[in-house]
C-alpha cells in the first residue's frame, strides 16, 4: 500500500543508550511466529520481588480477555512479570480467550517459579481470532533467557504492530542528591489501526512508591496523557497503561505532601505525555500534530468536552490537513460541544475567544461571537501550514482547563483504514 | 475538483409533477447574485393567512442570526412568509448579522404588506461573511412576482448549495374521503459541506392542525428523521426544520386520539424521513447508505448512543467504504458507547447480538461477546459490497430502540473537505 506520508510528525525513537535501565526490571523478547514469521512479537518484563504495580485499562465493554485477567491478578497480590504479545488481540474471544490468557500466565509463571496470578498478560493485534497459546508457550523460554536490564529499546520495537516507529521515553532526575529513574515504552498508531487494536504503555521507576500513591498516580498520569489523545475517537478493546515502581532505587514516597513527590509526579506525567504524544505523532496518516487547549471553563469536564468536539471533528481535521484556517468549523464545533456535556448548552458564544498558535506566534482569530476584527486570513494561513499547531480557546465562564492532542485527517487515514485486513 | 463519486446513493429528485401543490403555499425564486451570478439563490415561500407554523432549530451555541430572528418571530404570531438565501450563512456575524436578517424580513414584509415579524429568514452558505442585504432586497420583487403553487421543484433547486441533487418529497393521502397533501423540500449534503453549513427543510400540509399538535409533531418528526441522520457528526450553525399547516384543505386535527391523526402523523414523519435520508444519500463522498438499527436497549437514549457510536466511528465508516465486514470495529464501537451515555457502562457484552443485512438477507455476525459460530466471512463480505446496508444490534437488556442513517467515509470526503474554500 502506497502512503503519501508514512513518517511520524517530528518524532524519532530515542537511541538505546538514552533509555535508562530501571533497577529491578529486566526485559526479554522473542519471535513466536504469532502472525508473522521472523518478527519479535513476544515480550516478557520481569519485575524484582516487592515491586508495586498499578494500571488503568480500557473502559470498552467488549474488553479483551487479557484485560479481564490483568484486573483479576492485580487484585490478588504481588506482580512478578508482564507478558505481551502482538499479532492477536485475544478480544471478542469469550471463555476460550480467557482460558488462553490464563494459560499464557501459567506457562510463564512455571518457568519463573512464581504463581500464575503474579503474571499480567497483554495482547494486541487482530480482534476475534484465537490466541495461538502453544506458539507463545514455545517461545517463552527464549524471551526469558534474553532478558536484560537494558532491554527497553528492543522491547519498544517488539510491542509494535503497525506503528511506523517505536515509542520510548526515559529520564533520570535528581531529588536533592537522590537519583530517580523513569523509563517507559508504548505502542499504538491511532487509537486503532485496521483491526490492530490497542494502545499499550508500560512505565517503570526505581522509586519505592506506596501502593495508594501509585494507584492515584497512574490515574492522574493517564488522565493528562493517554486519556488526552485522540486520533479518530475510537476506543480500543485492549488499551492498558501500567505503572511499575520497583523500589530498588534510593527514593521513597509514602505521602503526597513533599516537594520531591510533586517533582517526581510531574516527571512521571511528562514521560507519559511524551509517549502519548508520540502515539499521536505516529497517528494514522498524520501530517500535523495538534494541541487543543481549552481555558475559561466552569469544569474540567466541560473543558474536555470542547477539546474533544474540536479534536474529533472530521471537518476541522480535514481543514488542518489542507492547512485551511477554516474558523467557521472551529466555532461550530465549540457551539455543539453541548452534545457531549449538557452543561455547555448555556454557553455564551459572545464570550468565546479562539487563537491559532505555532512556534511562539499566536493569532486571535475569533471573539465576540465571530471573526476578530484584527484577524487577517494570511496570519491564520501561515500558522495552519506548520506541522505543529495549537488551537487555543477561552470559554470565558470559569477557570478550568483541559488539553487534548490530536492529528489531522488525511487521505492516508482513509487509505490505511479502508485497506482490507492484510 | 475531480471526485470519484459525485452521485447520490440511489436517489433522484422526484419530477416536478410528482410534487403536489399545497393550497395556501406559493413559492418563488430569483437570482440575487449573492455569491455567484446567474444562479437562483433566493426563495420566497408565501403562506396564506391563518397558516400555522412550527419549527426546530440547531442547538449549536454559535447559531446563526436568522435562527435567532426565526425564534423571535415564531413567538410573536402569524407567519406569512419565509425567505431563504444561499451563498452566505449569516453566522458568526454578531449584531450586524442580526440587523441584516431583520432588514431582509422588513423588506419582504413591505412588499407583501405584512409586518416584519411575520417573516421567517433562513440563510445557508459561508460562515463569518456579511449578508449582502441590498442584493437580496433588490431581488425580492422578482422572487415574489415568480411565486406559484407549483414552485416546489424550482425551490428545491434554489435552496441547494453544494448538494449534488435537489431533495423533495410529496404525497397525497386519503382519510376516509378527505384528502390531505404533504410536500417538502430539503437541502444539505453532509451535516456541513466546506463552510457551506446547514441542513434546511421545509414541509407543508394543507391540513388544519391545532398549534399544540403541530408543535409536538415537528419535534417528533425531527427526532426520527433529521435528528437521526449523520454524515460526520458535525452540527451546523443554521440547521432548521419548518413544518407548515395552511388549513386550506379539508382535514382538521385538534386532538391526537383519532386514527386519522395517527395516519397523518406517520405520513408527515415518512416525508421527513425521505428528505433526511436523501441528505445522507447525497452525503459528502458517500458510496453506501447505511441504516444502524438498535434494539433491546433500556432507554431510547442508550439505543441512540450505541447507534451514533457506530454511525460516527471513522473506522467503521472506512470499513463500509472498503466493503470490509470488520466486525471487531463494530463490537468495539458498541463497547465504548458508554462514553456517550454513562448508563451503558454496565453493558453486558455477552448479551449483545449483531447482524449485517441487505436486500432481505440478514446474517448473524456476533453474539455471546464474540463472533457467531455460524458466521462465515464470505456472508459478511457479500452484504458489505451492497450499496444499502443495515447494521442491526440487539443489546439484550430492554425493549427500547433507535435508528440512525449514515453513509461511509471515502477518499472523496477528505477531498471535498480538504479542498480550500472555493
Amino acid at each position: 500500500m502506497y502512503l503519501e506520508n508514512d513518517m511520524p510528525v517530528n518524532y524519532a525513537t530515542p537511541p538505546a543508550d538514552k533509555l535508562f535501565p530501571i533497577a529491578g526490571v529486566r526485559l526479554g523478547t522473542a519471535a513466536a511466529g504469532i502472525r508473522k514469521a521472523n518478527r519479535r512479537d513476544l515480550t516478557v518484563i520481569e519485575l524484582a520481588p516487592a515491586s508495586r504495580v498499578a494500571a488503568v485499562f480500557t473502559q470498552n465493554r467488549f474488553c479483551a480477555a487479557p484485560v479481564l485477567v490483568c484486573r483479576e491478578h492485580l487484585a490478588q497480590g504481588e506482580i512478578r512479570a508482564l507478558v505481551i504479545n502482538t499479532g492477536v488481540a485475544n478480544a471478542g474471544t469469550g471463555e476460550e480467550g480467557l482460558h488462553a490468557a490464563r494459560a499464557t500466565c501459567a506457562a510463564l509463571a512455571k518457568l519463573m517459579d512464581v504463581r500464575a496470578n503474579q503474571v499480567l498478560p497483554f495482547s494486541t493485534g487482530v480482534i476475534l481470532e484465537p490466541l495461538p497459546v502453544e506458539r507463545i508457550k514455545a517461545a517463552l523460554p527464549t524471551a526469558l533467557a534474553n532478558r536484560k536490564s537494558d532491554g527497553w529499546h528492543e522491547a519498544a520495537h517488539a510491542i509494535m504492530t503497525t506503528d511506523t516507529v517505536a515509542k520510548a521515553a526515559s529520564r533520570r532526575i535528581d531529588l536533592g542528591g537522590i537519583s530517580v529513574t523513569i523509563t517507559g515504552i508504548a505502542k499504538g498508531a491511532g487509537m486503532i489501526r485496521p483491526n490492530m487494536a490497542t494502545m499499550l504503555a508500560f512505565l517503570a521507576t526505581d522509586a519505592d512508591v506506596a501502593q495508594p500513591l501509585l494507584d492515584r498516580l497512574v490515574k492522574e498520569a493517564a488522565e493528562s496523557s493517554f486519556n488526552a489523545i485522540t486520533v479518530d475517537g475510537d476506543t480500543s478493546t485492549n488499551d492498558s497503561f501500567v505503572l511499575i515502581a520497583t523500589g530498588q532505587g534510593q527514593a521513597r514516597f509514602d505521602r503526597v505532601t513533599s516537594a520531591d513527590w510533586q517533582t517526581f509526579k510531574s516527571n512521571v506525567i511528562e514521560v507519559a505525555q511524551e509517549l502519548a504524544q508520540a502515539i499521536v505523532r505516529d497517528g494514522e496518516g498524520a501530517t500535523k500534530f495538534v494541541t487543543v487547549s481549552i481555558g475559561g471553563a466552569r469544569t474540567s469536564a466541560e473543558a474536555k468536552a470542547v477539546a474533544y468536539a474540536i479534536a474529533h471533528s472530521p471537518l476541522i481535521k480535514t481543514a488542518l490537513f489542507a492547512s485551511d484556517p477554516n474558523l467557521g468549523r472551529i466555532l461550530a464545533a465549540i457551539g455543539y460541544a453541548g452534545n457531549l456535556d449538557p452543561a455547555l448548552r448555556d454557553l455564551d458564544a459572545s464570550k468565546v475567544c479562539v487563537w491559532l498558535a505555532s512556534g511562539g506566534e499566536e493569532v486571535l482569530v475569533a471573539h465576540g461571537g465571530g471573526r476578530a476584527l484584527t484577524y487577517r486570513e494570511e496570519d491564520g494561513a501561515r500558522i495552519m501550514k506548520r506541522a505543529e499547531i495549537t488551537i487555543r480557546v477561552d470559554l470565558g465562564r470559569g477557570d478550568k482547563t483541559a488539553t487534548v492532542w490530536t492529528c489531522d485527517l488525511s487521505y492516508d487515514y482513509v487509505k490505511i483504514n479502508a485497506d482490507y485486513r492484510s
